[in-house]
């Protein structure tokens, strides 16, 4: 069987093409699973995975322990606010003290770009990063392209744009590296206060109107506007913004073709898309999470695999 | 063998006479299942249910996650302080979101009275409500006449007052409805700010008196005292609160009979009811927890028959 | 087989040498299991444990668990910040409700001394003491004494300094016991504001200097500064205490001897411990996390056989 050519999955950019085909591939067979009346397999009954959430956050850590569930592995989960880290504890500490109790795997979000790979040097146990800061987000940029397979037939060839906040995107960069590995064109729209300066070192084109870059492209990836997350003003106002960059009814029957439309979510509605173009047919906003769940499966099971 | 007339358990305003029976003689079974040593049954190794809840509560969620667990089914909780639902997503944004994930079933608490039916008409999955705003409470009035049933041996004839804040409470309302439906007549007792003009319209008396009440009642279900609900002074004082309405020894010795005491809890002990009275042998506090478990095991067994 | 003579783990108080000696044999045999590749057994398949935790911690509760979910019990867990604990309902009545739902066993933390004991008075359950105030908390102790038996050969004969702030510390008083209990002489070592004024009693000599401690040793425990716990000042600085009382490797080079040293974590770096000593091989303070999950596994096991 083939195997991947990493220990962990710290950043798409680590990755090779033959790793993400493995991935997607894999992936599918657990889509099945899922799809099953008993969505178990008993593969990982000998794994236990930690999952360590030093932010918030419902989909992705839902998402993870239930991919961990259906693989039939042990699982805990805490978050930093219930943790020592309050008490001053180190990183390297805190994940020692929970390998030191048999875990095999742990799965962290953290604030700081670079947590997850500074703890895969320095700890001894499989890692899986679920967003590190504004850096990387691995698991999503593979559903997304798992997500524009299952459309498309394919990435390769395929025209992609990402819409939004790509400044302090994960989602952005990850889904970058893993679009162009597979032989995507990738676009990105947004405000320019919201690009970021080295766009142009990643071979991303920059396209500030956004009926220019869905006149273009196969595929729009709105981001979610992450209020919570600038504390400085990127632009006037919400209300200027989804007039610039928010994604209509208007706008996409203008264009006289189909598009994809993806969100990696919580969705603003009536901000970066309108409420009748998320839920219409061309949005595949529900399959990419339901494929969140298979992708992590694959990850899972693949790096467990090179465990044993 | 029978089913219930309903895909969801929203109130139990929209069961029938039929449905409670089959829920109470299921649930019968399933108090037999958790008195053994293992107390266990697989019977819904391929259901996912979620547990949602938007406002805090120990022993619904804890009753729900125990009941599903003894059912071997697979189990996902989340409340709203760790969600996306800070970060403005709608309710059925947030709810399809897990569904995606393949969840089959949504246990819910909310603020907001309808909450539960709103889902159960927007997203694809059995709804059942653990408490919406001042509404309904379903699964509670339920393990009331589980316990009552148990207690004098049947619901029909019988003669019950709740007694306290029925302004504010799910817990009324849904017994009220349940009560009435088995064929038991109700009465409400309490300070004439804490009950609702449209008593009248149920079919219920109110009286004012609690000793009048007691002296007539077969039953007593105690409301707790909602010290955190209640934002304007609907009563002097905690203290004469309990002065007129609180449970004594004195009181139920004078009365010459027994009846059956009952409180949902968490009790305040000293303010409704007094603690010889809450610890005494007339009181099935505990054991409406007890059954608490068996009725949503029933409730979600049943339900879970008509996804299949 | 043998059995312990108590039904609930309390403190190490209640303990004899043979319970301990049971416990530190049974959980032998459990970090064989732990560390086999599939890591459970079946052996608490008709248990189930509620984990009661009013005060936050990480790796205990994680380390029961894990404990727990190794010995295939069922669990349930809450934290006091989501609990009816604030909408006034008293210990007994919380953990009463918790009973009725069918838990045969109970571990609890509470901010309170004697809080484990009153309980095990009051309720019918099996009670474990996860830590109750400055009280003791007897898992900690035992997988001390595990980690000592383990690296040393035996605890009985040998010597261990407590250094730090005894004062407050749980860790001190039950390890007092248990090493006294087992044959091993005791001292402790810290600021004079920080050790108990009736230490004599326990017959436990007090050397306010580390240097003559540490020549003194075989094991040095060194205890976390808890400068949360602390609401008045005992020390002038964090600093000055690092430099009396911190173990640094120019303190141990100069010793001229090995000795083990131990600490229950989190650990403060550069305050009781430098970061090159908490790494060394010297130390075995991750060792002690392993070792906790074993030892817990061993106290649910037996005090469950005592149960059936």
């Amino acid at each position: 069987m083939s195997q991947l050519s990493v220990n962990h999955l710290l950043g798409i950019k680590y990755l090779t093409p033959d790793d993400i085909d493995l991935i997607l591939e894999t992936a599918k067979h657990f889509k099945e699973v899922i799809n099953r009346p008993i969505k178990k397999v008993p593969s990982l009954r000998d794994i236990t995975i930690a999952n360590i959430f030093f932010e918030n956050s419902t989909r992705t850590k839902l998402s993870f322990e239930l991919a961990q569930k259906r693989l039939s592995a042990d699982v805990i989960s805490f978050s930093a606010a219930q943790s020592s880290v309050k008490k001053g504890e180190t990183l390297i500490d805190t994940v020692n003290n929970i390998l030191a109790m048999k875990v095999d795997m742990v799965v962290m979000r953290h604030a700081h770009a670079g947590a997850a790979h500074f703890l895969s040097q320095n700890v001894n146990a499989t890692i899986i990063n679920a967003g590190d800061g504004a850096h990387e987000h691995p698991t999503q940029a593979l559903l997304d392209s798992f997500t524009i397979k299952e459309k498309l037939g394919s990435v390769a060839g395929k025209k992609v744009v990402i819409v939004g906040d790509i400044l302090h995107s994960r989602v952005a960069l990850s889904n970058i590296f893993a679009l162009q590995m597979q032989g995507a064109e990738v676009r990105v729209c947004g405000p320019k206060t919201l690009i970021p300066k080295h766009i142009d070192s990643l071979n991303v084109k920059v396209e500030t109107n956004l009926r220019k870059a869905l006149e273009w492209c196969d595929v729009a990836n709105m981001l979610r506007v992450q209020n919570e997350r600038l504390d400085v003003s990127y632009f006037p106002s919400t209300r200027e913004y989804a007039m610039q960059y928010g994604l209509t009814k208007e706008l996409l029957d203008s264009l006289n073709k189909e598009i994809v439309i993806m969100h990696p979510g919580p969705i603003n509605r009536g901000v970066e898309i309108t409420s009748d173009i998320a839920d219409s047919k061309q949005s595949v906003i529900l399959e990419q999470v339901e494929n969140g769940v298979a992708v992590r499966m694959a990850v899972i099971y693949l790096l467990a695999s090179k465990i044993k």
